[in-house]
């Protein structure tokens, strides 16, 4: 790493022309940080429901993650609630430093996709009394794209960035800067499906379904490295209701707020999944976004992938959004993405398990 | 059975009004066989390639089954070739008494899709010298979609019907009576798919690609009992290639009919199939036609069956002609189909064996 | 015309392989009107509503024309509405010799359209109280796409082919048999558009709409020579309401029955239509079949038209049923149809004065 | 007009936190000329074609106008080269004080489209042979989507948009700042058209082709008062060839620029348009976007106008991109938009022979 890209934080000035106090105090934090241990560089892009909220707080467990910053964007949630959401699991987790950037509100089409209720209607389960009166004066006043294009360029090919929601703020920053994918290290996605099995719609999968078009740009321009973590591989590789009776009742912060968080969300309820996922993959919990978020953490985690061309059909009337895999090179394209087709179920649990004993 | 309806076909006049002597002949011999055995009556619908001719052959071969008529459809050769083709099976079979009529020469909506090559330019592996320069004075000279209609009526809600094709009689027939789906007591299609791979497109299967609409309508208006073998079903319950050299082997002329046509067919080449089937499925020989045709003459050969709704996706850029299953009832059709999902392969493997022992 | 063509009505079989009585009587009627005069052969396809039967009633006066037979489709109404309407109008104008052929009840692939009330729930005003219970008799037990085959066949090249609903019966007839469109003389229709303005749907004219795959089918297939009247043909050459009162209140049964069809349907209302039609348009009355009709009976009425290729949208969102001209050939399309654009309205109105002073 | 907002200009920091003299002392000069006259300010989105420059050039020359900034977006061009045509055009006028941003070099959607040649392969007829190597430098650094964010903020309700290219930069302003629309006064656009007749394809207009889900987006969410000069507009309304002869052939630095980039183009050839456009509006001389630009310097110049809702269409095969006009509220939309239909012609020439008087 070059010098100059170390200081450059203190030097680049904020939208008012100078750095305030605070600002200063972050930036030589963040660069004494940076020195002192190799870390890999990602920004994390959420729809911050509660499954966000997991695999968040897997990255701020993880030694060797150095999350540059949060972005919102629609989803599970409002991008209001989501940025909201955002701020809470950093308190919880005592990571106040990180910046959060709002995103877009909606898809890319503009289509209105009313917000899924999976994880209640403000995305962490309906239980929070005590908002924050404050949170928009938290966030930071730059847009989560603008945001992302800047990170990029200040540590161009060193970023991960990790996709946990609709994929709206990422097609923006390609539009807007069509540099900014060979500028990323690599791009972990959780999204889309295999199989043609849909969860909000017959073929699709939550977060592609809810902006298709943005779903297909990122993987027709993100030329670099890109790994999916789908709706079947998610749910092939579940865990058992056991392990997430044992992972929310560890004493610590974090577990506790997830508890609290699961406690009426019918989505982390047996019961009602065996009516819904199960008829698929049979039973089990799972986390979606943690199976992206622990590809990013640790590779060795994910023990076999399909390396293929990928495109989203944008055009189905029941099968608008779903991915398509290319096995027989019939779209000739010349990028693949590698879809990750079966996981380290035990390891997977263990990454898990310890990103709820925080902080 | 009422006798007025075994007695129809003879008091039935032909197209000129009247019957003569052959006809007659066939009629009384008809009856006779039909008095001293209770046979299921079947309609095969067949764009006759070289699994067709198989699945054909099987019928013939089933002492449960009598061949009510075979009706022909373009798909895997023009209906022109297919028509000789059939009548070369019902030849090589000695059963020339089945009468043979013409069906659609191409898709519903008219677009021009090329013929496959898969089995051929003529569909039966592009070996056969001797064409008969008589073949139309020996087809029936109704529309197959009059005969279709016709024989539902005479017969009704005793007819299985039998679709190996594109299933553009079928969608005629309904528009045409569209009391002609009730009249009919059960109908086997081999079409479609489950998991949203495709053999002729990236999401579709073969017969379903050819005419996405009328897949559309018969899925949609044919609610008498319907039960699909898909391209899954028949990749996933493949024969060895071992099998099929004993099948083709055997001593009689049906086998030694099937070992000619096969003898120059890349989709019966083991090394082709490697680099086109075997991505999806692993290697094998597979005859997909005679699963559907297995399931109507043995219904036990079919172990599992996934019972739901199911539709045909029209508008995709990708997935047009793609099957989905409807397996969460999000369309809200009341209508069920069964999709076989696991087959008795050594049982299917032994009908197919005996198919090939003939006449 | 040769004689055997002339004889071929008599020595051939109906479907039960022999004439009545009063066919055979029919049959030699027949063959003497076309011996002692010379006449365009007319098939009708029509999904009878108050402006069919005008358009109907301005055939059978049409000194110049013979009305070979009527085939019924829906669209106006239930086809077997349409079928009792048609009768009725025979009736009226004391024809009941023409033989009327029951077509197809829906469009080509299936998605049910509510019939338009346009003229009312039966098509004709919902005025009629003394119904004709025997009126399934008095069909022709044929169905209307193959009586259409035959007579093509029978009268090669001589028969003009005026469609005035939607376009299924034809759209089935050269899916049957690839061959009859170019055994008809030539086709008029009435349908589609030419400005993307639509009457049913935002771009769509009603006939087109209610089945735009068979629009779309005929005008690619149907290579005989083919004449439009459109919406906007038949709106920019309405005639005055006070033509209207002139020509309902004549004194003949067929001017009778028509006021009485049309005085309860707000179709025919100067008011209602203000609201609906005039927007495009300006004031007017507009009887839309009778433009396709009146072009049939006297090219000369058309005084101008726009010879180009046309293709039918079936993919839009608003734009699906859209009739699309393609002046600049960018479709590559070797075959044109001639668009109306221009009509000599005094002859047009003096055609539709003549018909009602029946019988 | 507050103070405030008057000096917010030097005030505010460029990206690197400062401003250089040049930008001072740009500054002061703007906020003095805003002080002595009360102007229209307008920004001009432009994909700057011949047309383009044109109507660029009659916005500079309108006394009443104060062009804020022109922001640049690919269309009739590479974006790289519609800056450059841009810059040119600001130097020829003399008024390189006003900045100039980089938009967007592809359709929302990203699926490549072929740059027109309408007006050469550089937008301004392949002519210009000094290129200026500096051009780079000579852009203001920002993004064009972020600079009609911030101005549109900076003078709220002020600002006139006029959009001459497919509408990118718009969309994604929108999707950024979801309150951008109501932040603008008003917003020219140059696009679309009225009757279904299309001149790229067959149905849509060149600027809606381009990129129709951008043209979809700002139809929806642009909620200000919206007016559209259409294809069909300028076309009814063209000029003479003997105007256009006078037009260019005038003494100054602008005609002379005009006839220059003119002289090769065939979009400027009275005898290719004759085979191209003529078909549909006759012969005439169109300057497209001039009609746009025209609007918002006099409104008197549109005689008529529709005023309905409208949508674009984004499915169809043929009619993608085609604006659909609502005229009789089948759409259910609540915002209406002013689709001019008649210009005062000789006034509209007046401004055009007097926009190349320059400088």
């Amino acid at each position: 790493m070059k010098w100059s890209c170390i200081f450059k934080p203190i030097t680049r000035a904020n939208s008012s022309g100078c750095l305030n106090f605070t600002e200063k105090w972050l930036a030589v934090y963040r660069i004494i940080k940076r020195l002192t241990m190799t870390k890999k560089l990602v920004i994390i892009d959420t729809d911050c429901g509660i499954d966000d909220a997991q695999a968040i707080m897997m990255a701020l467990a993880a030694p060797n993650l150095e999350v540059l910053a949060l972005t919102c964007v629609f989803g599970n949630a409002a991008v209001e609630n989501v940025c909201q959401n955002v701020l809470r699991v950093l308190s919880v987790c005592e990571r106040q430093e990180i910046p959060v950037f709002q995103g877009c509100a909606g898809p890319l089409i503009g289509v209105n996709n009313p917000f899924s209720d999976h994880f209640g209607g403000d995305g962490l389960g309906d239980v929070i009394e005590d908002k924050d009166p404050q949170w928009k004066e938290k966030l930071h006043p730059e847009h989560a794209v603008n945001a992302m294009i800047r990170l990029a360029s200040d540590y161009e090919k060193q970023v991960s960035l990790v996709a946990l929601g609709p994929l709206t703020n990422l097609a923006l920053a390609v539009r807007q800067d069509p540099r900014f994918p060979q500028k990323l290290r690599d791009l972990f996605i959780m999204g889309g499906n295999i199989e043609g099995k849909g969860n909000v719609t017959l073929c699709a999968e939550f977060n592609f379904a809810m902006d298709p078009e943005s779903a297909y740009i990122v993987l027709e321009e993100f030329l670099c490295p890109t790994y999916l973590a789908t709706w079947e591989y998610s749910g092939r590789n579940a865990l058992t209701w056991e392990f997430f009776e044992e992972l929310i009742n560890q004493d610590a912060p974090a577990a506790r707020f997830m508890k609290m968080v699961t406690s009426k969300c019918w989505a982390y309820s047996k019961e009602v999944m065996k009516n819904k996922r199960d008829v698929y993959f049979g039973p089990g919990f799972v986390s979606y976004d943690s199976y992206a978020m622990a590809a990013c953490i640790d590779g060795s985690i994910v023990l076999e992938s399909i390396e293929c061309p990928v495109r989203v059909e944008l055009q189905g009337s029941m099968t608008r959004g779903m991915l398509v895999l290319d096995r027989t090179s019939s779209l000739k394209k010349s990028h693949t993405v590698s879809v990750m087709s079966k996981c380290d179920v035990a390891k997977f649990g263990q990454l898990l398990m310890e990103s709820l004993r925080q902080p």
